[in-house]
C-alpha cells in the first residue's frame, strides 16, 4: 500500500490506520476520500489483518472535507443544469461509497478519536463498528454552518446510534460535543483521560478481537449488518442459514481442544 | 391564525406555540385536535417561521385526551357493528392525522415540557424533533389506566426514542416519569432546573437554529424522517439525489461569504 | 404443565418461570430448548396468567447452551454435505422458535437476572419484554469463544436494545459486563443490591401489570412488535385498525365505572 | 360540486367523470390537475357513490399534461437555485396528490379509454382499479418525447401493471400502443369494438359493483391497496384484523337474508 | 394419517391430496380446515413424498367454506365486544395458518381443478405452487356475495399472480371465471380438455418433479418464497449464503455422473 | 476493449455485444463471467453508448456456465469447511456481481435470443431491461439437471417477469420453452420468424432509444429499478426529487425547440 493520506502499519493481525495530513487538521482532499476507499478495500482483502484502529496523526482526528473540495464543485459545471446535478450526483455516490468501504471492510473498525472530529469526520466515525475518544475531543456536525446538508452518511448511520433528539440537536444546530457528553449520549463506547490512556485501551480492546476466530469475526459483522437493516424475523432466518454453512469450522474444533488443553485457542486463517 | 386552544405567538422566526386551556391542564377536546392540525399547517406554510416551541400556558404541559371525547364515542353508534368500527378506524385516522402533521411540519419542533404530560401529551411529544423538560415533569402513558392502547403514536414513535425495555416497562404499567428520570432514559436531551431556565435554554436552541439556513434545516428534517424507516442504503442514494437538486443553493455561498468576511451569515428565505 | 427442566408457580395472575437445572448453572440440554417452547406456549393459553417472570433456581440464572448439544452436532452427519447442513439449518431454526415463542406469548415476560447469564442466555433474554438484574450480575456474549456466530436471536434482537458501538464490542469481545454496566448501557431497566430487592421489585412491576386490562396488555405488546419491524406509517395504520376492533370493550367501561367509583377497577378476562 | 374541467353525473350509486375539455383533446392544466383532486375526495366521502368510472368528453379520454404547464416551469425561478428546485419538488408532489387521489378514493374507479390516453393521461389511468378501453384507443408514454422522465405515477404504478420487460419498451420508445396491444399486455382489461360497446359493458360492470356491500367494496380496496405495498405474511395479519372489526356487519346478514328469501340483497350505507 | 375429509395417496414420491365431502360440493367444516393443515404438515415431514397434487373428489374441486362456519360465529359472543373480535382474530389466523401449511410445506405444491373452485377454494389454490384446470372449471371470488372480505389469502396472494385489474374486477364483482380465461389471465398455467387429460398432464409434471433432486427442488421452493416478499438485492446475499451451504451435495454429484454414464439420475434422499 | 469471450461493436450510440464462443454454444467460463463484468462496466462509463443490444455469435445465445466452472468446485477446499464454504459465497456473490453489472449500467440492455438460451444465460437474461427471441429459441433453467439452484439472479430476477405458476414450473422442471411459449408466457416480448427479423427489429428498437434524450433514459432505468424493490410511496417521493434535480435540462429545451421548428430533436450528452 502506497498511502499519501492515511499512514498503516500492521502487526499482530492489527492495523492501525492514522490520518495522516496533520497541518491541515487531517481534513481530506479528493484524493484523500479516494485512497481512504483503496485502502480500506486492501485492508478488506488482507489476511494479516484482523481489526483495524483509526485513528489521527497529530492533534486532531479529522477535520472533515477539505473546502477546496468544496470549492471546486464548479468542476462539475456544463451548460445543461441537469448535467450539472447528475455528475453531482455521481460525485456524492462516490464519496459516500469510499465511506461504506469501511462498514464492508469484514473486519471491525474502531475509531480512536482525539481533538477535533467535525463534518466529514462525523461520517466517517458513523461507519466505523466501535467509537472511543479523549475527553478532549470535539464532534460536530458542522455541515450545517457551510450550508448544506451533511451527505456522506452521517444523516443515514448516526442515527442508528443516537437518540433521535440527540441526532436532531446535533444536526441542527451543529454544536459541538465534548468527549464526556459524547459518552453520555452513547455517541462513543468511552471517553479516555487521554490519548495514551485512550489508545492502550483501544489496542487492547483490538488485541482481545485479534485472538478470537476471524471466521467468527467476520460472520458477527455481516450478521450485525444484515440486522440494521432488516426485520427479526428475517435476519433470524438469514442467520439460521449462515451458520448451516459456517457453522462447522476448523475454529470450533480449536475453541474447544484448547479450552480442554487449558491453553489460549490460535486461529489460523 | 385565529386560534382558541392554542396561543400563537411568533418572533425572530421562532414561532411559540402553547396549549392554552390551563383550567382543564390543557387537555384537548376534539375541536382541539383539529386546531392543533390547523396550526401546523399554517406554520408549515409561514416563511417567517423557522423553527416552533410547543410548551403549555399554567401548571402542565398537556393533559391529553379530554375524557369528554372518551365518552362521546357513542356518536359512532349505527345499527351496524361494522360501520360503527368503520366510522371509529376514521376517527383514530383523522386524530393521529392531527399529530403527523408536527412531523410533516417541515421546520424544527421543540417541546419543553413542565409539569403533567400524560396519555395524548405523550403521544404528542413523541412527534417532536426534541423534549427538553423542567426536572418536576411528570410523563405517563395513562392510556393503561382508561382502559385502552394508546393509538395515536406513542406506540409508534415512543419505540424510536426509548429502548425497548423501558418502552415496555412505561407502556404496561402507565407509571409516572419524573424529569430527571426522562433524562435518564433519552425521553428528553435535558431536564432543566425550572421553567424559566427551560425556556431561556429552548429558547436559546431555536434562536441558534433559526440563525442557520432554512432550506439547510428543512433538507435535514426530510432527510432524517426518510432515514428514520427506510434502509441505510435507501437513504444514502436519496440523500445523493436530494443534494444533486439542493446543494448548490444561495445559502451556501452566504455560508462561505459570511465566513470570509468574518461576520454571521444572514439567510433570507 | 409437567416441566422437568422450568419450574412454573401460578398465583395472582403471576407466573414464576425458573431455569431449574442449578448444578449445571442453569444450562440447557436439548430437551431444555424443547420445554422452554412448550412452556411458553402453555402460559401463552393460560387465562390465569396474566405477567410472566423469568428467573433462575440457585446462583445464576442461564449459563446458556449445555456444551452436550455442540457435542451431539456430529447427529447431523449424513454421507451428504448439503443433508447435513440441511438437518443443522432446521436444527437452528428450532432453538430459534423455541426462544420466538417467548415473544409470541401475548403476556408481558420480565426477566429477573442473578449471576451468569451467558451465551444461549443473553439470546433469551434479548427476546423478553423487560429485563432486570443484581448488581452482581455477569452478562457475556459467549459464543465468540466457543467459536461460533451466537445464531438464537441475541445478533438479531439484541440490537434493537443496545446502541450498536455497545452491541458489537460485547459480540466481538465476549466480554463481561456487570450488573451496574449493564444498567447503564440499557441492556436492562435496572440493578438491584441483591437477588431479594430485585425479586420484590420484579414482583411489584408484575402485580402492577397484572392489575391491568389483560386486554390491552395483550393489544400493548402485539402493537410494540408490530413496531419493531415496521415503518411509522404502517404501525399507525394498523394501530387504528386494532383499536376499530379492540377500542370498544367491556375493560374500558370498568376503568371509567371504578374510576367514578373511586375503587380499584376488576378485569375478567 | 361544481366543476369546469370535468363533467360529473351520479346516478343509481354511479358517478360518471368525464375529462371536459375536448377541444384541447382533454389535457389538463394547472387547474385541471387540482380540480381532479378536489372531485375525487368530494366521491370518496358522497355516500350516494359506490363505484366510478372515469372517461373523456369528445373524442379523446386525455392528452395528459397541457404543455402550457410545462412552459410555466419559469414561474419557480428565484435568485437561488435550490430554492427553485423546492419549489419545483413540491410543485410536482402535489401534481403526485392530485392523481393519488384516485387510489385513496375508497370506492372502485373504473378507467374507459377511447381515442389518446397519453403521458399524463397513462400516469391517471396507472391509478385507476380497472382499465377498459376501445380498440382505437392509442398510449403512449410520451413524456420521453418532451425531453423528460414520467413523474406523476406511470414510473411507479405501471410497474405493478406491465411486464417488465413491455413496461421498459413503452417507457424508453414512447411507441403508441393499440387498444388491441393493450388487452395483450394487460394495461386494460378487455378492448372493445367501439365507445357505446365499451361505455354498455363498463356500465354494466358498474351497476354489479354498485348492487354488492359498499362496506365490503371498501374493505377489498383498502386490503389490495395494503397488499402492494407489504409482504404477504404482513398483509395477512392485516387482514385478520381487518376482518375482526369489519366482518359482523348488517351487511353479512342481509347477504343471508336475501339469499334465504331468494331475492336480491339491498344495502344500506 | 387418518383422514376424513381428504383422500391421500402416496406413490412413487407423489401425493395425491383429494377434497374428499363431494356430496358438499367440497366444501370445508371447522374439522376440514384443520385437517387440511394436519395433512400438509405431515407431507412436510414425510420422506417418501417429493410432490404433491391437490385435486377434488366428485364433480367439484372446493366450493370453499362451508357456511355452517359462518353460522357459528355467534360462538364468539361474550359480554365483552373486544374480546369477542378477539376470538374472532385468532379464528381467522387460524384458518390462514393452515392454508399456509401449503405454503410452509417444503414440497410442490400442484392444483388440479375441476369444476367449482369458490370462496374458500380460490383462498387454497393461491398459496399452491401452480395451478391447472379443465376448460370447464369455474372460478369465484364469492365472498363479496356473502357480504364479506376474503380474508384467507385471496387478498394477499392472488395479487401476485394476476394482473391488478383482473384481481379488481374479479374481487368486486365476484363473478365467475372459466377454465379458458384462467390460463389467459394466468390464473392457471393451462386449461386442459377434461379431467382425464388434465390428470394425465398435472401427473406428467409431477413425475418430472419427483425425479429430480428433492435438495434442490427444496432450496427452489424456500428462495422463490424469499424473493416473493424481499428485494432482489437481498433475495441474492440469501442465495449465495443457501448454496454456500447445500451445493455440494450428493446429489450434484449424481448429477455429473448419471450424465457421465448416460443414465438418468437417481437421487436418494 | 480488448475483449476475448465477447464481441464489442458500437455505431450510431449503439453497442452490439455478442457472446462469442460459438465452438462451445457461447457458454462462459471462468474469465467469460469477468469479461461480462468489465464489458458492461466500460459500456456504462461509454459516452459513445446509448442503448446496447446482447446477442450470440452462430447458433445459440449462450449455454450458461461452463461446466469445467463447476468441475473447478474443488478450488476452495481448505482443511476448514467453513473457510470452504465462504469462499464459495464470494465465487458466487462475485458471479452475481457480473450480471448485476448490466442492471447497473445506465443504458437499456436489449437481449436478442436465438438458438438455447439455457441455465446461466436465464440468469443474464433476467437482468436485461428487455428480451426479444426468434420463434426457434429454447429456454431452460436447466440448474436442476445439474443437481443444484441456479444461484445467480434467475430466481431472484426472473420472479418479477413470470407468473408465479410459471416461474415454478420452468424452475421445479427445468423443461424447455420454445420462442413461441417465451413471449405467451411474457419471457420475452417478441417472438420472431427469424434471426435477420429478429436483429433488425431489435436494432429498430434501438435506433428508437438511441434517438431520444440520455438523460431521461437514464432517469427513466434508475426510477424503474427503484420502483422495483420499493413502495409505491417511497418511488413517488423520489421521483420528486429526482425531477427537481433532473426536470430542467438542456433536452427538455431540444424537445420543445425541435417540436417548434418541426425537426427531429438533438441530444448531445
Amino acid at each position: 500500500m502506497n498511502n499519501k493520506y492515511f499512514k498503516v502499519s500492521i502487526e499482530n493481525y492489527i492495523a492501525e490506520v492514522s490520518f495522516n495530513r496533520p497541518d491541515k487538521a487531517n481534513s481530506l482532499n479528493e484524493d484523500g476520500w479516494w485512497e481512504l476507499r483503496s485502502t480500506f478495500e486492501a485492508l478488506h482483502e488482507n489476511n494479516e489483518v484482523r481489526v483495524i484502529i483509526l485513528t489521527g496523526e497529530g492533534k486532531h482526528f479529522c477535520a472533515g472535507m477539505d473546502l477546496q473540495v468544496l470549492m471546486n464543485l464548479q468542476q462539475f459545471s456544463t451548460d445543461c443544469e441537469a448535467r450539472k446535478r447528475e455528475r453531482l450526483r455521481k460525485f456524492i455516490l462516490d464519496l459516500q461509497a469510499s465511506i461504506s468501504s469501511m462498514e464492508q471492510c469484514r473486519k471491525p473498525v474502531l475509531a480512536a478519536i482525539q481533538g477535533s472530529c467535525i463534518g466529514g469526520g462525523v461520517d466517517i466515525i458513523s461507519a466505523c463498528d466501535m467509537r472511543y475518544c479523549t475527553q478532549d475531543a470535539k464532534f460536530s456536525i458542522r455541515e450545517i454552518d457551510l450550508g448544506l446538508v451533511a451527505d456522506m452518511g452521517t444523516m443515514q448511520r448516526l442515527p442508528t446510534i443516537l437518540n433521535p433528539g440527540f441526532m436532531a440537536e446535533l444536526a441542527y444546530t451543529g454544536r459541538n460535543v465534548s468527549g464526556k457528553e459524547a459518552q453520555q449520549i452513547g455517541l462513543v463506547n468511552r471517553a479516555y483521560e487521554n490519548r495514551e490512556e485512550m489508545m492502550e485501551n483501544v489496542r487492547g480492546i483490538a488485541r482481545t478481537i485479534a485472538a478470537k476466530s476471524p471466521l467468527v469475526i467476520r460472520g458477527t459483522k455481516e450478521m450485525l449488518l444484515y440486522k440494521r437493516d432488516n426485520s427479526v424475523a428475517n435476519s433470524l432466518d438469514v442467520m439460521a442459514t449462515w451458520n448451516a454453512a459456517m457453522l462447522m469450522s476448523r475454529d470450533i474444533m480449536e475453541a474447544f481442544q484448547s479450552y480442554m488443553e487449558k491453553r489460549p485457542p490460535v486461529y489460523k486463517d
